[in-house]
């Protein structure tokens, strides 16, 4: 089977040249001093790309590693979590806490709405006390972005600690962790940074530091512990694994980061702005329907549409990268036969990408019967491109 | 600035993952053994894709080279020569062919139209006797396509040595070197096969060799000489070259045919022409003009277009390469200022590149103010390449 | 500071231009059919090279998460675990399984000799019943290899599960899984396979997945769980992850399999074992001694070298990365500041590579004032390799 | 067959991971402005590496390409040539100023050693005039350096041009273009620069173009011409080529050349310097003699060693490839019997390259029956290395 000529699913995707060359570097000795350099060079791009100064530790595994290692850490027997839920992610994040023992409270919406900061304080004022506030940025298998600038200073200024998930936010829309008072926050590397999946980009504070030194049940001497790291990487001052590191991973990490901050985060976020809402045109001008409820929480990483009756998603997928060679995404979790899914993050948000996935999925459907406008769908897409001005400066 | 996202142009164009990867192998030795097998396999390929048992001679630089090389060997001060002109490539040969010392005689056609294969019939009659004949199959410049097929045997027929000028049409149309009495055939990589652009894949048959015999001439101990390659290389058994092969290019060409011959030629061939196909259909839903004035002989290659009065076509190609980052081609020679050109082949005859290539030059003239209609152009485009079947299977 | 001109470490290690390819390919999204089908060709050729029909589970980290993930899964409270200690790794997982609750009955060794069958058999006998016996094959801290071919027959006509942490083995020496009777084996990539180290290849066969059934602590829901994949991935029949797999290095995995079983799995144990012999032939003679007791046990991995008394074995390698641009290892755990340890697997173990490390290794004490014979060093490595005849073939 | 571990050839030869990288980068279409851009800044930095302001023009072909054109294209009949002579390729440059039509006068020394200028001197005086000086810096055939510093400014003094082939100096023993006044100078790529061989680096100043301007014989038209590239390239100030650029040759070059400066061209020469002091050293240690009478002119980028009477050349070499995976290159023309030679070029010339080319030339003589010291030779390599200081800094 030939490989797919494009790859605009929700993530592994799209990665640039330069990514896929530095992943075919020479591997190297992870105590090469040159590689423990790189190893510490990569951290610190990546906290400029959160805009932080605390500590960013890289989890050697994709970033469900992170969050789960960061949620084992901080989360202690009877820690009092509100949990903000409006897509899967969260949901499934709910369900973490409550095995590691913590006291949970949830504020839930549709899965086709965003949270609201007003009805986050009230639920926060409802409560007696609250450990640790945590929320899902932008939920990859819905493709709604919450307000995470609004909520988190709420969640802070209640004396909670801020836990955010921006596993597919970070490179496509705006993360401020410090002007935010984020504590914990845990991204991907194979969503809006175009990266390889094998590494977690972990932001710990110091007040999740403290809490985590305050739990017992914190773990030690396992693949999952954010403490290994800290007492072993950070505390031998970037000399000291707690196991190997993925090199080739790592090199790709540092080159997707290097590449995001040499185009500008600022611009790279509009890129991905600008690639949402062609996409959301296009889709709309087919016929078809949004996920979200309103554009204006629409995620900027992947536009999630809703399955016309018709037919299946599974199938669909599958014809539409038979015959075209185009990769989408299908739903994940409760939204798998729901909803498809089309990614425009990292190099997928540049230049006429929006074009190809959204046609793809037009003409895909009209072959299979369903009634799409597949012309409208494409001159929508690509009004809306134009309108944006220069997509591909940056 | 950044790289092209897309490279839709006229050639060198988009090369697959296989081929840089084959780019980017460690240099080898030329004498290594293992070189010296692998260049070897890689004439053996091409002969392959040439549907030949005559030699193959891999001339080491652009096709230019091998055009001038094999011209200079062959033609003799005082040389009858028909040359049969549709295009920009083919007058310069004759130009080429004055300046070795042949009698020229020429027919020309039009450029927006093929050469026929009874007017070939009638000149080569008129003519008293003619000892080569000389043709470019597929003229890039203009997307023109002539019958090869047929002029081949006429021209064989009638006595003539068979020159052609295969440069963008192997790999992209049928080729068939023996079955149609060819005598001399240069071929690009960077055309069809999508590879690197500095190698000619050039057919030697022995009536060729013969005439070569024949003319005193013939270059010796030079760059573009084929009788070094002869009297080195291939007198030699592969064991010596007349100076040092480019390691690189030769790995990227082997690659090149190697991806084509595993999809299959055939397949190779038809997916070409429903690239072209559809964006030809792209074009005329746009509301603009091909060059050609026929779609019967119209190239698989290169689609040329003809540029509305309102542009220019240097401004309208730097606008869709800023914007939308998709680079075309414009004209060449006589027709720079008068077409655009789209290329379609190797990898970018497959999947949604023709949609890519049709919609960026639909919205960046709408950006200049062209009438044009976007949406048309993409539905028509897409149409096409859904009648065509499974487009990315080979 | 420029990347080391050779990474000849005790892991990661020098990768082959294959495997670096295969890395450096273009990032597919996870359920892409090609990369779901790619996966599966993975495990089978893990299975190949184990030689099992066992299930083999692609574990995305580096194999401290295979190690840890299949012995969470089966170890149970109170289970009877004999744990079987001459090396770092050993003692460590011994720390591991009394900490999941084992009853666990050591049998040591010092570090610079192998275990023994009879002492082994012996143990057994003197133990009430024993559930499980755990050992490394291969100690890549110490250079010691362990007769796993012996042992795992015993534990097994015993009764027992057998769980081997072949790591630096698989690839290097022979692991017949089946033919012994292993029933959990853990293998790492970045060894002597030379490829990536994010991904651990788990072996787990029916009597090991049986104990698993019944441990009531296996768990689930977490980045270490062997239980998820078998739920998910397995149950799905390779349709479903449990979570996003590594997929660059998995292509790296493949790549560095391929290249080992392409060369004839035998032929490259015994180019391992070549390499050893002479590394160990150029140390000896340049006035060191190995740590390893017997040459009858050298693993053919790695050579641990007793650090002279002169020098220190830290600015020792700074001193022989920053002159030669040499990478080799020191020590590990207890035995940190006491050896030097060159690696010699995967493409370092052909060729020339043992010389280049052990004359880098030798120029290197001598730069610093240790009476070693650097000549010899190297006439010795020579003529070892010489004398097993061709070592590049495989 | 199996790649070569070690290429350590007369170059071809080893490229580093960053000029591979960059022969792997997309292919772009030439007239891309990235593209254009790319090819002008390629010249600007071999301007750099030649220091030089005078024209750089990258021929795209091999150095024997750059060679001809430049030669062609000066050279006119009548001219009055010195052509300096010390080894097979300044002889063949006389039968191209003879077949040229130029009046040659040769001063010749013995192959084995260097151009003396005070001979050069005289040779000068004696003749009536003098038009042009040609000589070659580097012979690589024979391994020697011309002082090609001191005879320049005496030939320019003279009145004539100076015309120096560099091919296999520039990058790895000074080249002072403008301090030494040299007017023609063609370097290659695939040697001291461990790029790839397709591109020719050409310089041309102003005398040199006022005699192309007067040399009627200067051609046109032809893949060898020098005016073409000035007429259409330099003319149009960077917007148009006279054929299609090897794009992934130039990409390979680029990168080359960069790495070159950024570890520092003084630094790289005298890397090149030390790697070729140790090789002899370990040559001569080992009992055999160089070819070149005298150490003070024995080149830095090629060393060559006379053939002991026991064993031919051919299957020396064929034995060191199959046996140990080092690939040496033998002579070349008159040569080609006679000696090894052994290239220490780019990052061949790093490290402990020498090292694993001296002792595969050892231990393969060793096993052939010739009576070698092997340990003398990797011993005396290494402590020349040694003594020489960081040699992998640069």
């Amino acid at each position: 089977m030939h490989e797919a000529d494009f790859t605009l699913s929700a993530g592994p995707t799209l990665a640039s040249s330069r990514v896929q060359q530095a992943l075919g570097q020479p591997i190297t000795f992870d105590y090469d001093p040159a590689f423990l350099a790189h190893f510490k060079a990569t951290e610190r791009l990546a906290a400029e790309l959160f805009r932080t100064d605390k500590d960013v530790v890289l989890m050697q595994g994709e970033a469900v590693l992170g969050l789960e290692a960061t949620a084992r850490a901080v989360v202690r027997p009877g820690m009092r979590c509100l949990n903000l839920v409006s897509g899967v992610y969260a949901a499934w994040f709910g369900d973490w806490l409550r095995s590691y023992g913590a006291e949970v409270t949830e504020l839930k919406v549709p899965y086709d709405e965003a949270l609201e900061p007003a009805a986050v304080r009230a639920e926060i004022e409802r409560m007696d006390a609250v450990d640790l506030v945590a929320l899902v940025h932008s939920e990859t298998p819905s493709g709604i972005e919450n307000p995470l600038a609004e909520i988190a200073p709420i969640a802070k200024e209640a004396g909670a600690l801020v836990y955010a998930d921006v596993v597919s936010a970070l490179g496509g829309t705006a993360v401020e962790i410090d002007d935010w008072g984020v504590d914990i926050a845990v991204a991907g590397c194979q969503k809006c940074l175009g990266g390889p999946p094998g590494v977690s980009l972990c932001v710990v504070g110091e007040d999740a530091w403290a809490a985590i030194d305050a739990n017992p049940s914190a773990p030690r001497g396992t693949f999952v512990s954010l403490l290994d790291w800290r007492e072993t990487w950070l505390a031998s001052n970037g000399a000291k694994f707690p196991y190997t590191p993925s090199v080739s991973d790592v090199n790709g990490v540092h080159a997707a980061i290097a590449e995001c901050l040499d185009h500008g985060l600022d611009e790279v976020i509009e890129r991905h702005a600008s690639a949402a809402r062609a996409c959301r045109a296009g889709v709309e001008a087919m016929g078809l329907e949004l996920w979200p409820r309103s554009h204006d929480y629409a995620a900027n990483c992947v536009t999630a549409i809703r399955c016309p009756e018709e037919v299946g998603v599974v199938e669909t997928l599958a014809h539409i990268r038979d015959r075209y060679g185009v990769m989408l995404s299908g739903g994940y979790g409760e939204l798998a036969e729901k909803v498809f899914r089309i990614g425009h993050m990292g190099s997928g948000s540049r230049s006429l990408y929006p074009l190809v996935s959204v046609s793809a999925l037009a003409r895909g459907l009209a072959d299979l019967g369903v009634v799409v406008d597949v012309g409208a769908a494409a001159e929508a897409t690509l009004e809306s491109l134009s309108a944006s001005g220069t997509v591909v400066t940056a």
